[in-house]
């Protein structure tokens, strides 16, 4: 980032990067079976933020990886979330029509298709991830981590289901804090941590950045919960107000608006905080975690 | 298999090696989230031939690998076949009932539980892969192989795809051939090819179990589309004459099934053909072969 790039801009330049490698690793559109490959070009390619490939990209070159090592982790890290919103969208999950301001995959291409496109997103991922120039430990290492992190166990089908289970119930801080950490903290962690494996990092500096990841993530979820609340649908790009339309647990439900956005800019302090020692770039994930909640106000 | 040891007590024998493995590697249902480890273990426990796994087993040991080393792949197919029978039966892909004589998974767990008991079966699957014993490169050349597998472009969900697609139309028996050798021939010729590539074979050998594999996977899918026309539902376990009742292209269809119990004859007699000159075991290589098509008759 030059002097004068604002983080918006740095983040539309990186996003920009990333819709390219996108598009050449998707299967084309006129390729069998098209009607299947449309609707996961339709899905990846409606434009979202990259924040999860802005992280991969810029804590690997904040660690010195370059940026053709760093991308095919980049895009597979946006095909893993654009299968979880293509799935979690469906009728039976949270029934939503609008996604990005456009029809959800389902509305555009039937739940059959919408189905397999996220199945089938998934998989690719992981043949990209297998598939890159870096050596096989890394390359192993970045497909734990992914698995791991968009998992059952600890990761964000887990944060899902417990989300689901959850629906109509009166949830303590602490369950609505893991509940969101999984879901949607697990992949924004690994994602700065997968930076770091790629640049070969020391152990320690992974783990920071995996912190740095894990706090940006929660106030991430928070911000979202912020928006469900208080933006029109026009802003959102997708239906407002479904949280506390299907009860679910939200920060603001637990602890009202101002106190979410107060814990929110607490967990961005801790993450500007915790990457002050890192090497190059630190001021761009200072920056990126500040943007973070930045969206909200 | 000892001389006395039939293809059928073998194919039981290596099940429950497999069924012990696989009760290992799958998060235990008293772990969170529980309802979602229930839905995964209800469908992967439910007691299939295992097939894929027996491929991956008996492949492998025929060059040399040893079971250990060999079983977590064996597992791992058979996590990524279960996936995509949770995500078939769906209603709004194939709205099946029941499925190996018991309820589907989402009439067991209802639809959201089966949605995301797919994906993290799918998810550990790769997980699975990643994190064996097998040095790197293996691991990787294995990852790569059952993600093409069961992707879009020349696997599995490229078949499923085309199989709806298709529904209702009058296919030519290429399209036919095309959409069996996707939906259900890659993940068995895969299978057979990996443990292959796990016993460190030579690239010619694994080619050769591959192309094995890809001649019983169409045999396997003519004898269950055979099956899907001849069979009670006590007999399948599942709902016969789906295919038919929704207009599906099948063997049966376009050749009768005379013709569809000669070309599986066919098939099996090349598939016997292509191991006899391996190594180890091609005897069992060459039962397995011939057992698929017997269960039709």
């Amino acid at each position: 980032m030059s002097s004068t790039e604002t983080i918006t801009n740095y983040l539309a330049r990186r996003a920009s990067e990333v819709n390219e490698s996108l598009d050449k690793l998707l299967p084309p559109a006129e390729v069998h079976p098209q009607q299947l490959h449309r609707a996961m070009r339709y899905s990846v390619m409606a434009g979202g933020k990259r924040i999860r490939p802005a992280l991969v990209l810029t804590s690997g070159e904040a660690l010195g990886a370059n940026t053709a090592e760093l991308m095919p982790a980049a895009c597979a890290i946006e095909m893993i979330h654009t299968y979880s919103l293509i799935h979690d969208d469906l009728p039976a999950m949270d029934n939503d029509d609008l996604r990005r301001g456009r029809p959800t995959c389902h509305k555009a291409f039937g739940e059959a298709v919408a189905i397999l496109a996220g199945d089938a997103l998934l998989t690719l991922s992981f043949e990209v991830l297998a598939s890159t120039t870096l050596n096989a430990d890394r390359r192993i290492r970045v497909i734990q981590e992914f698995s791991v992190a968009a998992g059952s166990k600890y990761g964000m089908i887990g944060g899902q289901m417990a989300d689901i289970e959850n629906e109509g119930k009166t949830v303590s801080a602490s369950v609505l804090e893991r509940i969101h950490r999984e879901k949607t903290g697990a992949l924004i962690a690994a994602s700065a941590a997968v930076g770091a494996i790629i640049a070969g990092a020391q152990d320690d500096d992974t783990e920071r950045l995996r912190g740095y990841g894990q706090r940006i993530g929660l106030a991430f979820q928070i911000a979202d919960d912020i928006l469900d609340v208080t933006s029109t649908s026009e802003q959102l790009g997708k239906t407002p107000g479904k949280d506390q339309a299907a009860n679910k647990a939200t920060y603001p439900a637990i602890y009202g608006i101002q106190a979410s956005h107060a814990r929110a800019r607490q967990l961005v302090d801790e993450a500007v905080e915790t990457v002050s020692t890192l090497g190059r770039n630190v001021s761009l994930l200072q920056e990126i975690a500040r943007f973070i909640v930045a969206r909200t106000s």
